[in-house]
């Protein structure tokens, strides 16, 4: 990374302290995802990237601030990034993703509470994230008690705008968040003095989707035999979706798939053949927690797909681009955002529906539905979707884990069994269909 | 009790397991309550309701669906009464208060959740809740992500309505919520065959105006320098409010309010003089739940009012009796229940305003702040108010604890410790006034 001490220092940042947490990721980065053998040439600008977390990004943000331009930071795949777009403004993904910031976290907020909202709020207490330093606004959403209430003490260092995202999606729940996008817009030409109009609009929805395109595209070259791609660099990439330059980023994903492309037509895989394949499925994963992918991926599994908010809840379903008014676009904004099957809905069989789609796309062999301790939403649903894919005869097991490593020789334990169990009646189908 | 086994048994129970819950209660009755010294006569109903729990009143609902009447069940403040008794049909709170009930609620729960909903849930699924086996509808509604997805749980086993609580206060939501009042009007009318109109719609909303009446009069009583009744007394009186004949309890908490009445003027008390004054906040407490006002009026404290759920929430604010459409009447019972700052709204300054308020009305010396463990919105609501109060002047001690009794010791050495200092603090505050 760069000398950026001028640029941390402008941002008001406690220097030392981030030192200390700068002087962390390298070596769990090597660790983790260096160490990968056969890994696509395509990642070195991921690698990059992380190399320059929070370097080269900060700074562009910095001179897109002095030219005037805002920056919004939000929490949740429900924030619409188009409009950001077409207000020409930068949005950043600030979801906290490391144990680092959880003591700062806990100085305004219950133990007893899940560590991606303790580390977020911590993020922005200990003054040791640049993009929480960089945003001109917070945008928070009521998608689950922990954030909602989190918002009211966000909002005493930060100017933090709320969108409510309703519970339930009947048609007067659809009405309702199109008057949330509204306001939203309203909110943001505000603050960047920019209108929204539908040339622009038009414009920011066109330049997502490409974005979520991109994604998809990615996430089809592992539903090949032969996994061109760990899970672990695909969660990497989808992670920095939520915050590297949109257009940079969409080139540099369509890069890498003509490479994973031409790696399937060659039959190249990175996992040996047989490896069970698995659907995760459950909260989000900021960075750096790569915890669960790297145990999978460390003891005997593949994942080949994430049915979570750093995965297909944030690509699936694109924006209708036909819309020429802004009532048309807006309606398509809510259609689209509201198509998002998240447990802090009720109910929510929608998600169910999709896991068991996935799992057939992907062509999984088993699920592991993972849940950050104290997520209400996610906890509970477990329930209703262990039935249904036991139903369905899909393998599931449930891993709750926060960002400490202290349970990870006892979850690399149960991964194993479960893994092994998949192999056995893997190969028991095959002798079946052989007989 | 009376032998209400045949009743039992027709409504599907578990009889073995409810004998195991029926034999704990008297002792346990009996240790706390009727041990307390002094206590007005008019508590002999409610002891007698008590005794009575799972029989008279159960019985009384029985005959009622005998008649083709419906009996709703609910877990929430914000589930409007008025309209049930407006069809005439039979409203009971169903939250479950005993930790009895906790390992049946763990079989589909998480175990990192509040008691409340995994007790209520367990009493459910254990067939041991009487009340439970006789409603026709659960009513929920999405207050927290634990009880929005429970309902989804629920759901398997009873008939379940949801009633969408917005999470904000503008004017938009207002009409969201008097859209759910319709739609929860609709429900029942078809439930119970009954047709809500204005005029009935009247009756039930001057009925529970009534209740809530009373009740705000039994609370002025605890204004009082002698405290006419204990804490204990009062909160056990709230509770039954839930799922007592509204009529009957009025005229009963209406006589014991005379008895009250006559013991303040008369200047008899049942705490000794100089007993710091303690207003609880935060969680509500279901039967059989008194183990903080226990804890508090045996360390040396005295409760005089509840800022909770089964406290002023429940009765404060009327509905106006001037509405002579359904359109009026529908508003005001919007009016009056959005006027409830319960922690799921975002934000919730209004709580802070209402604490220092009863605070001073109560003349209280301290105040407890009680949060059922992982309830996020209440303990997350916990920093706002404590600042608040800091401010204020106003002595707060936090209380997380559950339905176990396991903690008992370590709370009461805090509360002594809590009172101790409130005492001293007020010695020294009389001494300057007197200097």
């Amino acid at each position: 990374m760069g000398d950026y001490r001028d640029l941390w220092q402008s941002l008001d940042m406690d220097l030392e302290k981030h030192d200390q947490l700068c002087a962390v990721l390298p070596e769990f980065y090597g660790d983790i995802y260096l160490s990968q053998e056969n890994r696509p040439e395509g990642m070195n600008y991921f690698n990059f990237v992380i190399s320059e977390i929070h370097g080269l990004r900060v700074q562009e943000l910095a001179e897109h601030r002095k030219q005037g331009g805002k920056v919004l930071g939000s929490f949740c795949v429900f924030v619409p990034d188009e409009m950001i777009v077409a207000a020409d403004a930068i949005g950043v993904g600030l979801c906290g993703g490391s144990d680092f910031w959880i003591p700062d976290g806990e100085r305004v907020l219950p133990r007893n509470m899940c560590p991606l909202i303790k580390a977020s709020v911590g993020a922005k207490l200990s003054g040791t994230c640049p993009y929480f330093q960089s945003v001109d606004l917070l945008v928070g959403e009521t998608t689950c008690d922990g954030k909602k209430k989190a918002w009211e003490i966000l909002e005493g260092y930060v100017p933090m705008h709320v969108m409510d995202l309703p519970q339930m999606k009947r048609k007067k729940d659809y009405l309702h968040w199109m008057d949330e996008l509204w306001l939203f817009k309203e909110k943001i030409e505000k603050l960047t003095g920019n209108e929204i109009t539908e040339e622009k609009l038009a414009k920011g929805i066109q330049r997502i989707n490409q974005k979520r395109a991109v994604l998809q595209r990615l996430y089809n070259t592992r539903k090949a035999e032969n996994l061109p791609i760990s899970g672990k660099d695909v969660l990497l990439i989808t992670q920095i979706a939520f915050y590297d330059d949109p257009e940079r980023f969409t080139a540099k994903v369509a890069e890498l798939c003509e490479e994973l492309e031409d790696r399937i037509a060659k039959g190249i895989g990175v996992f040996k053949e047989g490896t069970p394949r698995i659907l995760v499925t459950g909260t989000p994963m900021a960075i750096p927690n790569w915890k669960l992918h790297h145990m999978i991926e460390t003891s005997g599994g593949a994942v080949v797909c994430e049915e979570t908010c750093t995965g297909t809840r944030y690509f699936e379903n694109l924006v209708k681009e036909e819309g020429n008014t802004l009532e048309e676009q807006i309606r398509g904004l809510a259609d689209r955002y509201l198509g998002i099957n998240c447990a802090c809905f009720t109910p929510n069989k929608g998600r169910i529906d999709d896991i068991i789609r996935l799992y057939k796309e992907y062509r999984a062999d088993g699920v592991v539905y993972y849940s950050l301790p104290f997520c209400h939403t996610y906890a509970l649903e477990y329930k209703k979707v262990k039935e249904a894919l036991d139903q369905a005869g899909i393998p599931v097991i449930m891993v709750e884990s926060d960002y400490s490593l202290q349970d990870a020789g006892q979850i690399k334990t149960r991964l194993e069994a479960f893994f092994e169990m998949l192999e056995i009646s893997k190969a028991k189908k095959e002798v079946a269909a052989t007989e």
